[in-house]
């Protein structure tokens, strides 16, 4: 069952899709090398002058808001818009969304003006988007929101089919829905929410997925989480009790030798 | 003697706080590392749209000047405002304080419009605050500054009174004072200086201890600079001769680790 | 041969160059720490209101046009020009020439106003500064650009007359001509490709190079891709098949370990 998602990272590596990330300056670099890790390219271009000229050339767009500002807002707009007219995968990471009025406006904002291929976020964020009550504690889930399945499930699934897209809730078990299938997750470790950047990392796997599987992005976004959640795993095996250093560096280690076969023997999903 | 700052980390690992912080893109990831290695949640949020909402939802708020630019001065502004209007305790990293006018007259405005709670700094950025003639060589302490201990300590104490805040000087010898009582730190390894960021880690770190323990930001200070420290030392009996890279690996290791037992046990202070 | 560049890191170490850096925030943590494990001392100073002035105390500048924005465009500018005023080192990565307008007019700009001492790009970057027509994707060198020695030797020499400065192309073999000797480094392992700022760092190494020897661009130039290429296969040697992340840690150790008799006993140089 696994196969139909793990066979993906074959494109990735053999295309080395172009990814364009707007993203925050905290994590920037660990994404910039899980995309190369995983056998994409990364860019990072976040001026006015040349967000949408460089989306255009690219084979996917990852905006993530993390340490948004006045001047990169119009630059993930810009981006957003040119991916939407050529047809190439956006990505929206709605981070810390419920935190502030700006991140609520902004998210608000580019789910009108773009229309993402993949919004991947935490519960609490996805349950904001949801229009939801959620409790958010800036830019990590807040612990009142681990979280019932069955809830993470119906949010997913709903607020995929009112964004027309793949929604995908990473937690304990990660929730992907495209409105119709429903996919569970339960690969990953806990260690993983000890290091900053995992849901960003999240996010740019997904976009070297997208990138080079453009019309999968519901096995795309199923295999880029399988990646990150096994190579925690491998990670805590081979580093976990040494401490969070070597836990990331193992990450880095796994993620770049990640391939079908780890990813079939090891994916625990559940089709719904 | 040590257990009473020994203890305080049980507090941040038990409270989680969020500590805020506007800091260089330089160093960013490894702050957001330590804050979460040492048990704290760390958000970075720059934008003058969000900077005071984010600071009054956070526990303690880190400005930190190491890149600063015409964006993010407001925002250093507006987030260490909101943080005394609510209370919440204000560290500020004066990084590279004397090396250009811009840093002069930022950090002169921010000690004129935010009541600092730690000042943190090497000795020349703490000397230029203090209104001293100071050698300073870029962001790095100047080498004609490694200093005699006394004349440290008593810039410490001058300034704390000035201030009415705690101020540390981080060297081979960490001095901290609040005016009244000041305390020596013998923690640490020269290699630590060999790595960028170390003196930024030390202020989240410091926010992350006045975030869970707010009354006692003396404490807090003197807590986060072993902690500091002996992770240093951790390391470098780890990993020391096999270079920075390694190094910089157990620091993380070491801080992610740290806990009661071990900072009372190789803790070298000295109460004046 | 390879004595009279690998003898240079010395005055690196000695002198401890203060380098000043306007660069992109994905890779900067990166030339901050290779900065300081070569012996340098880093500075990273963008806002207009100080680039001038810290570009003036610095002994060395690099400008790295990875994350260029119309904030720090300018600041780039002015940093130049102050250099340039004072005799200083300038370095210039032209990060992505080629991929967007914005950038072709950058660059178009800083070669305008600024004269550099050296720089580096990659083969697509460098053909694009010398008029030529490049095949670029992103910020990596094209595929189709990998590149017939001969036309990397012919663009580098051509473009180092043009320039009155020195040229290096950093790829499998690297080229490095100040328009009348050239220097082939063949140095280095594919691995290095698979880390993003691999390229950065080596202009961080140039500048610091430059600082401490400023009477010899050349020389320090081919003493830094030395640097860069024998630190890439210790890395190899040590950690290549652990993964990227190990390979990572083992990069920052090797150059930070790095002295005159590894450079001149694994260098593999050609002088033409």
């Amino acid at each position: 069952m696994s196969e139909k998602y793990a066979k993906l990272i074959e494109e990735v590596r053999a295309k080395s899709p172009l990814v364009h990330h707007i993203t925050n300056y905290v994590t920037v670099n660990d994404c910039a090398n899980v995309t190369l890790g995983i056998g994409a390219s990364p860019i990072m271009a976040d001026a006015i002058g040349e967000a949408a000229d460089i989306a255009a050339i690219s084979s996917a767009v990852v905006l993530n808001m993390g340490t948004l500002n006045e001047r990169t807002i119009p630059s993930m707009i810009a981006a957003g818009k040119s991916a939407n007219e050529k047809g190439i995968p956006v990505i929206i990471d709605p981070v810390g969304a419920g935190a502030s009025q700006l991140r609520n406006e902004t998210i608000a904002e580019q789910l009108r003006e773009i229309k993402p291929t993949v919004v991947r976020g935490n519960i609490s964020e996805i349950r904001f988007l949801a229009g939801l009550a959620a409790e958010t504690k800036g830019v990590d889930a807040a612990e009142s929101d681990m979280l019932d399945s069955d809830e993470a499930l119906a949010v997913a699934k709903d607020l995929a089919v009112k964004l027309g897209c793949v929604v995908a809730i990473t937690a304990a078990v990660d929730v992907v829905s495209d409105g119709e299938r429903t996919v569970l997750i339960s690969n990953g470790h806990e260690k993983l929410s000890g290091l900053t950047g995992t849901g960003c990392m999240c996010s740019s796997l997904i976009g070297s997925y997208c990138g080079a599987n453009p019309e999968l992005p519901m096995e795309s976004t199923v295999a880029a989480l399988l990646s990150m959640g096994i190579a925690g795993e491998i990670a805590f095996e081979a580093a976990g009790g040494l401490g969070n250093g070597s836990f990331r560096v193992s990450l880095h280690d796994a993620i770049s030798r990640m391939d079908t076969v780890t990813l079939t023997s090891r994916a625990k999903i559940q089709e719904l």
